[in-house]
């Protein structure tokens, strides 16, 4: 088997954030479902939009911003994504290739405009998600690229791509390519909502051994195995892929690999602003570290700081170099 | 002559700010004027954009910027400007506002795109600025309403605004409106370029005495008197406006009226990030103070507190309460 091209080939929704300072009086206001993501139709969004306050627009979705994260590590990575041909299609295509990420898929019609996720931002820091899916929701399976499945040492892909048809026919479509080529698989389960509408879905596929390494937070992993039990969730879930790793927010991760059980304390943080991105880049520390084959506990504190410096400003994609965070904390 | 409904309208540029971190070989190999505004055409901020690393689009135009500090002082503003009919021009028209700033010019047909500023931001903080008008060069006179420009205190008008026909049309007919109905004129002369281009329009302008209030850098100054006798320069322009401000970076301000010269230090900054929007936010601290009747060195000081928050953030509107680091400012 030849050296991958890529470290991370990734599929995953091309959004872009639109980020408001709110509080929470707002959310109440307007019942949003406050610290998680929910799906809005278009005149959802308009309506929401026309409340908000002022924006700052800033490429994101969950794959992406990982992908981002690795980039920002000097992993060549590469995206599947689906934009429209529109202006913030166009500011998500730059993004992402300007940080140096492989993006090819071509532009899709502007008849559904590209996806947006309107991010309210509270005084606490949390972020409380709204996304039009938009064009995204028509990622066709045919951006699928065996070649360029086995040109990348992991496949990375989102659980939001699972609401909508055609990207899910496009990870299935995905994922035993990757295996085929002997490469990894990597899933992270996205939202606790998700995970109540396709856990079946997600069961199998951990079941068939199609998944090597997930990634949850606490409250996903709660949702996966249907138990409040932290131990007995964590240890439903390691039962079923070779590596889990669980992040449990201002309380730090824990991974287990076979027997091999590791836990982090999460990383200080002067001046929280903006969670958006947090787990997101804690996936793009960890895989990371395994790419570059440092043992389990180097993944995960490599996560925790990637996804320190992202929630030290408003935007989910790293603005430090994670690197010279990275090696002032391990040597 | 009735209380006024708004404290300040202006006519300035309706831009979408993209800013990107950057270093000095890059303003070097795509030989930008560093520190200034350079208009370029469709091709070339395409070409640029695609060099350029991720950006983060904020709401931007300078005047528009000014009338942000001054909502976000609670001062009711209304604003005149040219977005399309695309997504950046609904960025920028739901940012204004959302911002509490009235805004009613319709879009225009996106045939021409809104207009954006690509915005190269160097490690010294200093922004170096790529403004392609796109539709904002269109405003048309006919978005003069006499009735409005009758309800505002003060007229504000960038010379930004002087490059393209039609919005000079229109700026020719609004400041005559606005003295016959009784109101201020404030005039700000937004780089040393476009002075280079207008000089001669610009000294008529205040000659003739259509402007009461005019605001200007150092650089901006000694284009105008065409000198860098610094204190000629001040002598040459205090002699033909009733109040000449202007402001010296980290050097501060002074304000001549009359025979009255105040001078401010500047604020001092923790974190210095991003100069853009530096003299917008100084003009509406001094126009707040001038709408709140406060003396000349207040008015210079809320306008140095109010560049002091822009520049420590990416984005040139406030991100704070201005009017608590003024209060806790002048007590």
């Amino acid at each position: 088997m030849s050296s991958p091209k890529y470290a991370v080939l990734a599929i995953g929704n091309a959004i872009v954030d639109v980020i408001a300072e709110t509080d929470d009086d707002f959310i109440k206001a307007e019942s949003l479902n406050k610290g998680g993501m929910t799906l809005i139709d278009a005149e959802r969004a308009k309506t929401l939009y026309s409340r908000m306050g002022p924006g700052r627009e800033i490429s994101g979705g969950s794959a992406a911003n990982t992908l981002a994260g690795l980039a920002n590590l000097d992993h060549k990575c590469a995206f599947i994504g689906q934009v429209a041909d529109d202006q913030l299609g166009e500011v998500f295509a730059h993004d992402i290739r300007a940080t140096g990420i492989d993006f090819a898929v071509p532009a899709r019609a502007a008849d559904v405009p590209t996806a947006r996720c309107l991010i309210l931002v509270t005084p606490d820091a949390q972020r409380t998600m709204n996304t039009f899916l938009g064009a995204s929701q028509f990622l066709p399976a045919s951006t699928i690229d065996p070649q360029q499945i086995a040109d990348a040492a992991i496949l990375y892909v989102e659980g939001y791509m699972w609401d909508p048809q055609e990207p899910r026919a496009a990870i299935r479509q995905a994922l035993p390519l990757a295996r085929a080529a002997g490469r990894k698989t990597a899933f992270t389960l996205s939202d606790a909502f998700v995970i109540d509408r396709y856990r079946d879905d997600f069961l199998s596929l951990m079941a068939e051994g199609a998944i090597d390494i997930l990634f949850a937070n606490e409250v996903e992993i709660a949702s996966l195995a249907q138990t409040d039990d932290f131990e007995a969730a964590v240890a439903m879930a390691a039962a079923q892929v070779p590596l889990l790793v669980v992040t449990r927010g201002e309380h730090g991760a824990i991974a287990v690999r076979g027997g091999e059980r590791v836990e982090v304390p999460a990383e200080p943080v002067e001046h929280l602003v903006d969670t958006t991105g947090a787990g997101d880049l804690f996936a793009a520390g960890v895989l990371a570290g395994l790419c570059e084959g440092r043992d389990l506990k180097q993944c995960l504190t490599m996560g925790a700081v990637c996804a320190a410096e992202v929630i030290s400003h408003y935007g989910a994609r790293p603005e430090a170099d994670l690197r010279a965070l990275i090696s002032a904390r391990l040597g």
